[in-house]
């Protein structure tokens, strides 16, 4: 903790700000500690104060052993004014980007003080991960490999999308742990929506699944997806399958702390391009921590280089509408010389024999 | 559709805003009925138009028959600023002031209209429900409530927190349906926390169950409480149970169009004062519908009056810290002469016999 917040006062220092108001939940909890809601974090030059209500208070004081607490007993505009009025050294505060412009409109009313607005500064250093942070997102991964392990035995013709998600969740529940978005199960052509809901369609005798799930373990993320075949496959399907893979690992084989992004993101889409299937829509990958998608985004029009430290999903796919989807995702840790894989012991499964 | 799309150009009238961008998740489902993410929806005097991006275009093209579906390929900043090029008529464009300052700041950059923002056009339309929105909310409702009744034979002694709440999680989603939040269980004690996390605690031969949990389904979203005792209750617990129930029956029963917000609120706290017992720190309700919390919100504080075809939440509780906590939560409609509680179905376990 001590750690990060030199790291954020080396920025706050070097753009002027000696008060930040801190609204973003994901950054409340790498500031303070804190996992609960509704509260926001004051950051000054000697100093974290975190402004909670009465709901929150047995918590933060669990979680926040270096932070002031202060309960709010009115809205949280009025709890910073109280406060940035006792600090008497203060006379700019500073507040996130993404504040809405409501949060923005009614700090003003209250403080008495200048205000200004800043993007980016707790999220980039977020971004590079500390060893408790990659322990907790490997720790996510293994909940979820163990998961995905226990729900295998339920896939059998029959069973919906909705119950097959449901039976993964629960496994991640058992397990200590909740889901860190909503689970995604597709069955065949289903597949060919990236971000296709579970439903009621029944697993047939020969069918393919996609599942796109996460853990969220001690506040820090995990995103895995994993496809496969029930009984024998396409030859198409199994094209489909083995371009992705070779797509996915392609993007791995670049990924290096200083490498440009878009040229991660080149090395996949090209595999496909190249194999005459179409190019995905979407992003090859994406920073995950706290919140399941944070810096850095991996696209084509990307700038910047990868950070060591940095956690990404490397998830190419492979969409025919009406046909078939297919999408491989793990989640990469970036070093000075190369990259590990967090996700290494979450099973594909390519072929699944009929029980 | 058509009926909500008049009901706000009639206050976008009088605002005199031609153009209002859409970016909170909910409202953009509220004008287009798209469910999917990381999509803007821009209304104009004779238009609805959908900015999506590939991901979704399959979907969008499924739940919004009613408006114009724009494929992005660059940011929604940049998606908003080519569509308002095209719209000769429009001058100026208003954004939703839910939006953060970041994207405030890149349509400003992008956009060549003047910039306006406005607060709780759409929210205040959307929280007087059609009877559509009331039918889905009561369909989640009775979705919980089979979820509940479902889980109720596996509350047995030896049960964790994590168990009880992924079951029950499981069952909702096997009925179809996701959660409209994280499931809180909580046993014990841990009840006296109203945001409590479940955890690895199990239950005992004599214990106490508090469950706080909500289905979302076709998009709406149910939020309900309920507390039970395992074995026999202690009387100080019983007394506590009784005390919450008579403090909510208490609100419930001010509930009518036109009633002072404040006055349902008071209702609640003060059948819990005169019992001698520690009045909650929570507000007693917030509305609900597209979003778990929405308005109104029914504090101490609040202004204004309930207008019929409103849903709100009463949920008072007791909590005293290290001994237990109970709260009863039900889902209210508002009507011209009264109200009606769309969670009756949703069953109170007040002891549950040991097996």
């Amino acid at each position: 903790m001590k750690k990060r917040l030199r790291a954020i006062r080396r920025r706050l220092n070097e753009k002027r700000i000696n008060c930040l108001i801190v609204t973003k939940p994901a950054n409340v909890t790498y500031t303070t500690g804190f996992l609960g809601d509704d509260s926001w974090a004051v950051i000054t030059k000697g100093r974290v104060y975190l402004l909670t209500d009465s709901r929150y208070i047995e918590q933060a004081q669990k979680e926040c052993s270096s932070c002031s607490i202060i309960q709010r007993t009115d809205s949280l505009a009025q709890a910073v004014a109280k406060l940035v009025k006792k600090l008497k050294s203060v006379q700019a505060v500073t507040l996130e980007k993404s504040t809405s412009l409501a949060d923005f409109e009614a700090v003003k009313k209250s403080v008495k003080a200048r205000l200004k607005s800043v993007a980016n500064i707790i999220e980039s250093v977020r971004s590079s991960k500390d060893s408790s942070e990659v322990a907790a997102i490997k720790a996510a991964g293994s909940i979820a490999a163990q998961a995905l392990k226990q729900t295998r035995r339920y896939i059998k013709p029959g069973i919906t999308e909705n119950e097959l998600a449901g039976m993964l969740d629960f496994q991640i529940r058992k397990l200590g742990a909740t889901n860190s978005f909503d689970t995604i199960v597709a069955f065949g052509p289903n597949a060919s929506r990236p971000h296709h809901q579970p439903g009621k369609r029944k697993l047939k005798q020969k069918d393919t699944v996609l599942m796109d799930f996460g853990v969220k373990y001690k506040g820090y993320c995990c995103d895995i997806t994993r496809c496969f075949a029930v009984g024998r496959p396409t030859t198409f399907y199994k094209r489909a399958y083995d371009v992705v893979q070779q797509a996915q690992a392609a993007a791995i084989k670049t990924v290096k702390a200083r490498v440009e992004i878009s040229r991660v993101d080149a090395a996949a889409r090209e595999v496909i391009d190249k194999n005459g299937l179409p190019v995905y829509g979407h992003g090859t990958g994406h920073g995950l921590g706290l919140e399941i998608h944070e810096l850095p985004f991996l696209k084509a029009e990307s700038k910047g280089k990868l950070k060591a430290g940095q956690v990404i999903t490397i998830e190419p796919g492979v969409y025919i509408p009406g046909k078939l989807g297919v999408r491989m995702e793990d989640d990469i840790l970036v070093t000075k010389t190369g990259y590990r894989i967090l996700t290494r012991n979450c099973p594909h499964l390519p072929l699944l024999p009929l029980r």
